[in-house]
């Protein structure tokens, strides 16, 4: 077909963007209920609601190491320092209550509580115990290894904002808070129609003059993968009646109907006449600027997105990641900030806006949150120790620094791996 | 502690890479068994058997358009062009049995079959009829608009080759070839040890001294994404017994063990303990030369790989990224191809080595082939009308050509996101 033809038939096509702009401003996305689902459904599924915390995080002041929690002050650096007397220890999961006298040190493992008295832990590493006499090398500045209570979160923080598609750290952050369940938004629903007479279900025989239903499957997938609940429709045969009876009750059930097949402009444009025969139904776009996906229809009934998938296998995938991916995020609620940053697992290339310290012959990995500038994307380290969750949870990925690299500077080129 | 006392303790650290080498060479994965999924099951699931196509897809030939199917020598361009006589139709789904006789023009929608005698399809839009005599203008060279038989794939052809993570197409392609079910790789188990006395499961009250277990979510949760099937164990308590039976208990049950706890080097060093207790276990490392994550355990008993992972939480998840995603990517047995290239939305800029046409006005949509070189990527257009569900399935991307660029030449810079 020549563009001349094109036009004509068509009338001046808006590209993709314009035509999601039209649908943006004119669809009423149906405000999908809440569920709660346990912690292991809830990777890939969006929060609905800000999530605060209910406890200090960690809820007191625990040993990083294995050693022995101290007063700072009893072990002055140099000659003269004293050797200090051991005390027992404070066994995990236990509350350590009686004060640590002067002079004395109590064995701590990694996550034990510190008793009240002491101001720092000395890694065992460091330490030599003969007949219950402690000595200690290296210096003990009060806090050393010690991770204070709320250090990762406090009493009533934000720790997740609605819109937020729960990844594994997200997952392991409500863990960490106590909460069993996450309230999730419901998984849209996507109808798949497909009409066409030729069309058999994978599995069944083949008659001559027909073909398997392939774009029913294709369909399902890509709205799986982004979180729908696709449901494909039996084969619906090429008749108006029969389209518009299917469109109607696919409507009534579904928030985002796709149907593929009858939308090219041929005598069995069934999508449109059925959508014409639905009371209520706008078509708001007819054909897009593209190639593939040129015979898109899109149109809204009452508060459900109907878009009309072209035929051909590669325009109804491409139709779908033009149209069908945004409703969903709409569907979804996906926030503004989840929709700005790529997920995944996604390598982006990024300048660094602060530093990253590291040493040679160790590879570190340090996270970092990204935010696109002037088409380019700026990477900032986000502080935090290890025993930190939320630096994992406020950030959007890793950044390699490789055992022969000292430090990383500002403006430096960083290679981003998402979560 | 000092860079000094790291290496006293722990001896010279292996990089991660040098770590998973030394796994690689002893560890023997076991040969998962497979099992049949149906389709939209199968969707992120690893092929385990090449899929061969059982028959010629498209089955026949097929018109592209609605339209009339004509013999092109009937029609020469110019003013002698005759008009031809109208012949009814071939009604989708069924077979066009009668010979096109010279002069005529039978009608096709657009996926009917080509009546034998017909070698084009003239679009719809291009015609105009009175009284069953057709006018037709424009070329008509033959094999316009028609689909060929097996066009797509033929009988015998390979489609899928064991270990591809199944994407969208994938899925339909298979659907197109009429299998209603797939072969896949079973999930890999992965068994998730927590010790630790302070550990709480989230929902439950917290004692002083406890905390809830995090690691254990943070852990399942990367494992689900990638394939595996998680399952976390009760708390085991800081007891070498305890840990030793728990261990034993896991690696007859899993294909994979992340025993997080208890792994640093203090008197609680209870999962070398434990893995020196269970007969045939061998520690390949003790420590990485990474931070997060140094305090890494990798050993095997017989042929289930044993990660101790640390537990400070980033340190976990950084080693599961180190270690758990290799070892599941082998359990899952993905192919070298499936690997070199990255999937899921991921965006890539690649140098592009053939030619992609496209008009002013009009986004095109190119689907391309990534390969690596020099540590660049290259972006291979892969051939194929919109017809050709193949062109997805041998694709790894697709390029956007927008409205304002007319054509992309070999050695340009693209935008490629990936599958």
């Amino acid at each position: 077909m020549s563009e001349m033809q094109e036009r004509d038939s068509w009338g001046p096509l808006p590209s993709p963007a314009e035509a999601w702009t039209r649908v943006a401003a004119r669809w009423q996305a149906p405000h999908l209920a809440t569920e709660q689902v346990a912690l292991l459904e809830a990777l890939d599924r969006v929060v609905a609601r800000e999530v605060v915390s209910p406890l200090d995080s960690p809820p007191f002041d625990r040993s990083a190491m294995d050693g022995y929690a101290v007063r700072s002050t009893d072990l002055p650096e140099g000659p003269d320092r004293p050797e200090l007397t051991t005390a027992g220890e404070v066994p995990m999961g236990t509350a350590a209550t009686a004060m640590l006298g002067p002079g004395q040190a109590i064995w701590v493992a990694t996550g034990s509580m510190i008793p009240p008295g002491a101001d720092a832990v000395v890694n065992v590493e460091r330490t030599e115990v003969t007949a219950r006499r402690l000595r200690i090398v290296g210096p003990v500045p009060p806090g050393d290894n010690i991770v204070i209570r709320a250090a990762d979160l406090a009493l009533g923080d934000v720790v997740l904002r609605p819109g937020r598609r729960l990844r594994p750290q997200d997952v392991a952050v409500l863990a960490s808070l106590g909460y069993p369940m996450v309230e999730v938004v419901r998984r849209p629903r996507v109808a798949i129609l497909l009409t066409g007479d030729e069309l058999r279900a994978p599995g069944q025989p083949l008659a001559p003059g027909q073909i398997y239903n392939s774009n029913g499957y294709a369909l399902a997938a890509q709205a799986l993968r982004l979180g729908g609940q696709p449901h494909i429709v039996d084969t619906i045969p090429d008749d108006l009646a029969a389209v518009t009876n299917a469109l109607r009750s696919a409507v009534a059930q579904a928030e985002l109907v796709l149907i593929s097949g009858g939308s090219s402009v041929g005598v069995k444009d069934l999508t449109v006449q059925a959508l014409e025969a639905l009371p209520g139904a706008e078509v708001l776009v007819h054909g897009v600027a593209t190639r593939p996906g040129r015979p898109t229809i899109l149109a809204i009934v009452s508060d459900c997105l109907v878009i009309g998938i072209p035929g051909n296998p590669v325009s109804a995938m491409v139709s779908f990641a033009m149209f069908g991916q945004p409703a969903l995020q709409r569907l979804l609620r996906l926030s503004a900030e989840e929709l700005a940053v790529p997920r995944g697992g996604a390598v982006v290339q990024a300048r660094l806006e602060g530093e990253i310290t590291s040493k040679r012959g160790r590879q570190d990995y340090a996270r970092v949150a990204l935010r696109a500038e002037a088409g380019a994307w700026l990477a900032r380290p986000v502080p935090g120790a290890s025993s930190i969750l939320t630096s994992m949870v406020f950030a959007d990925g890793l950044v390699i620094v490789p055992p022969n690299a000292e430090r990383l500077r500002p403006g430096d080129e960083v290679t981003v791996t998402t979560f």
